[in-house]
């Protein structure tokens, strides 16, 4: 008998009618003769509800209090699901993170799954049960509850397929599969029937919002098969066509010469430029430079330094729009050890990124996305690569421009 | 170092500014050098909200699933109450039921506290942390969240305070005390400055909503002073004074003289009598009229058969309102097993109770009671005692003129 895991997100969780419609869909599974386990995300708006709680009280609030109070909402969602397949017949239980126990480090709202013990949920599954497990949370060796960060359900779902050797990892959300590009921003945009891991994780920490970065991760280090599917449709529908549908992530290259090369196209909007000009060119002025930025939190994404000249360099990176203020100010308190250097900023840009296996085998990748917007006369700022990616930096007011012609420039709206 | 308990209800938590309030309370204790456990209830109308999604799902809801999700109410609470002690600078830390752990047995929803790992708390504390314990839950023996039922938290409260042999539990609420009587039906009752455990057994079974029966037996059966008093008056009072405010449930008989008789007054207006006439006088007959109501999960209070005549006898007993209609149905659905008997019922009642230790060696409480009432032409319908109590029950509409009749007689207005 497969079993199976289903994920499904906060929209789906959303009210007590969709938990129903949830409850609907996984018992159809069941009954077609799957061993089904469950993970819930918490109902929509539950986890900013109570973070804004937490921040009344303690503006930056305390990490391990903040997943004590973070996790009940998975916490409600798993109550909440084990009832309604109850009062559909079904036999379910519910379980915590730490009931299962789905076991982390300790590094509380961005934790890493060291482990997961399996015995509890196999039994029930052997007994006949439906098994709901709370996502997003574990605990820690010292008995301590830990997140697992925003999106984590994606993880745990994946993971307690990984631990349960499960035939597929389903996660249900409200878009029905990964698609070439954002099809609100290209409306040629073709849902893609299979991606591999690695166009998959490249996509995903490029900004397509589909599934969390780590979640895909641990689909590759495990080798999951791992399908992205809507949850918006009927639950009463065909099983074969729902089991058929969505995208899914493979672990096999496509030996398919016809494989397109580019799979998808992926961009992230609210991007910032940060230059520091004319900076002395002497070893360690990286870390001076990006030392304080990382000791602030802010994560830094791009980054080049130009060959020097006469002993000067100029040094560029990016930084998520929300934390470029801060990072200006970081860098104006450390102006002194950049040795007379001067900052500037642009807190305008974008990042748009081709994103395929493909690129492996075929020469010439670069050149095309690069004439192509040459074509439309936009000005690339930044150029960072990667064995199955290319990503440039370009002013934002041209960023769905260039994604369009670059989704047809590589022919992504034809199969 | 003296160990104190201090308990907060859901008002005393009820937004994130009254719980920096508490905060402040429990910080100015952990200031005058006391070791300081928290224990508070669920920001107020989360239990109900909980609740309330539950029943939505499922009417009658799924026990073990219903106490999985109303127990995070209670885990929200302790950590924003952690994270406003660690605002003000103090070392705080935060457990669930299960995490400290507080075993229960497994009857979900008004499980028992079985027993207490002190060792966690107690190191936290001799480090010089203020421990905060989500109330009303604690860990059953195969790992299930279980909760104590409705006021659990006071149970919780007082449990902590037995196992931490805390040299008092102070429970903090809206109330300043426990008086006389209800201040709304007497102006003039007193806050009683001690209570006996017995006598605050009587008056919490009896209506008077102060304590959780449960948690006044568990102060009774671990010999923990216990004391009710406001948390509505300023935190920044006063230690000394508030010290020695509110009620103290003590656990040795006053042995002054003066102590007055009778204590309070308690009473409970939604009381509804069912009698059955006519009833062959045989063995059996009670459990054959009540053996049903039981089975329907009906709390009975009051019971009355009178002497038989000619073979045949009365049988009357007392619901809570809200049960009555259920009761009658009962009565009706097995109306053939009472041998052609007639139901007859009256929901427009009510219970009066004078309560006091004082009564073991006074003779004459009844006859005074029942002088009282009938001075005021009170009929009285069925009476029950205990050795420190006496019940009456008593028209509806009379409620109040007996309550305050009985206050006068009993001279409670006076210390």
């Amino acid at each position: 008998m497969a079993l199976i895991v289903h994920k499904y997100g906060g929209t789906s969780m959303g009210s007590t009618e969709r938990i129903k419609n949830v409850a609907k869909r996984v018992a159809k599974w069941h009954d077609a003769g799957y061993q089904i386990v469950v993970v819930p995300s918490a109902m929509s708006g539950e986890t900013n509800r109570l973070i804004a709680l937490a921040t009344e009280i303690m503006p930056q609030p305390d990490p391990r209090e903040l997943d004590m109070i973070a996790s009940t909402g998975e916490q409600v969602s798993v109550g909440l699901l084990a009832m309604a397949l109850l009062a559909l017949g079904k036999q379910a239980v519910s379980y915590t993170g730490w009931q299962v126990a789905i076991k982390t480090d300790s590094a509380f709202t961005k934790a890493r799954i060291q482990s997961i013990d399996d015995e509890k949920v196999r039994r029930d599954l052997d007994a006949g049960k439906i098994v709901i497990v709370a996502g997003f949370q574990g605990v820690d060796p010292n008995g301590n509850i830990a997140t697992l960060g925003r999106g984590g359900s994606d993880t745990s779902a994946v993971a307690m397929a990984a631990a349960l050797k499960a035939s597929e990892c389903l996660i249900f959300t409200d878009v029905d599969g990964v698609y070439t590009t954002d099809p609100r921003v290209v409306s040629d945009a073709r849902r893609m029937k299979t991606v591999t891991f690695e166009e998959m994780l490249e996509l995903a920490s490029l900004g397509s919002k589909v599934l969390q970065s780590r979640s895909v991760e641990f689909a590759g280090n495990y080798h999951v098969p791992t399908r992205v599917l809507s949850s918006l449709t009927d639950p009463m529908l065909d099983l074969e066509t729902e089991a058929n549908s969505g995208t899914l992530i493979s672990f096999e290259e496509d030996t398919n010469m016809e494989h397109a090369v580019i799979s998808g196209i992926a961009f992230t909007r609210n991007e910032a430029k940060i230059t520091v000009l004319g900076v002395p060119d002497k070893p360690g002025i990286a870390y001076q430079i990006l030392g304080p930025i990382s000791a602030a939190n802010i994560e830094v994404d791009m980054i080049i330094q130009n060959q020097s000249v006469e002993g000067k360099t100029d040094f560029t990176f990016t930084v998520s729009r929300g934390d470029y203020v801060k990072a200006m100010d970081v860098l104006t308190q450390h102006k002194d050890e950049l040795g007379g250097a001067s900052v500037h900023g642009d807190a305008k840009v974008s990042k748009v990124s081709v994103v395929g296996v493909g690129m492996r085998s075929h020469v010439g990748v670069a050149s095309q996305m690069f004439r192509t917007l040459s074509q439309e006369s936009i000005n690339i700022q930044m150029i960072s690569t990667s064995e199955i990616k290319i990503s440039v930096l370009i002013d934002e007011k041209y960023m769905e421009l260039a994604v369009r012609a670059l989704h047809k420039t590589f022919e992504l709206d034809s199969e």
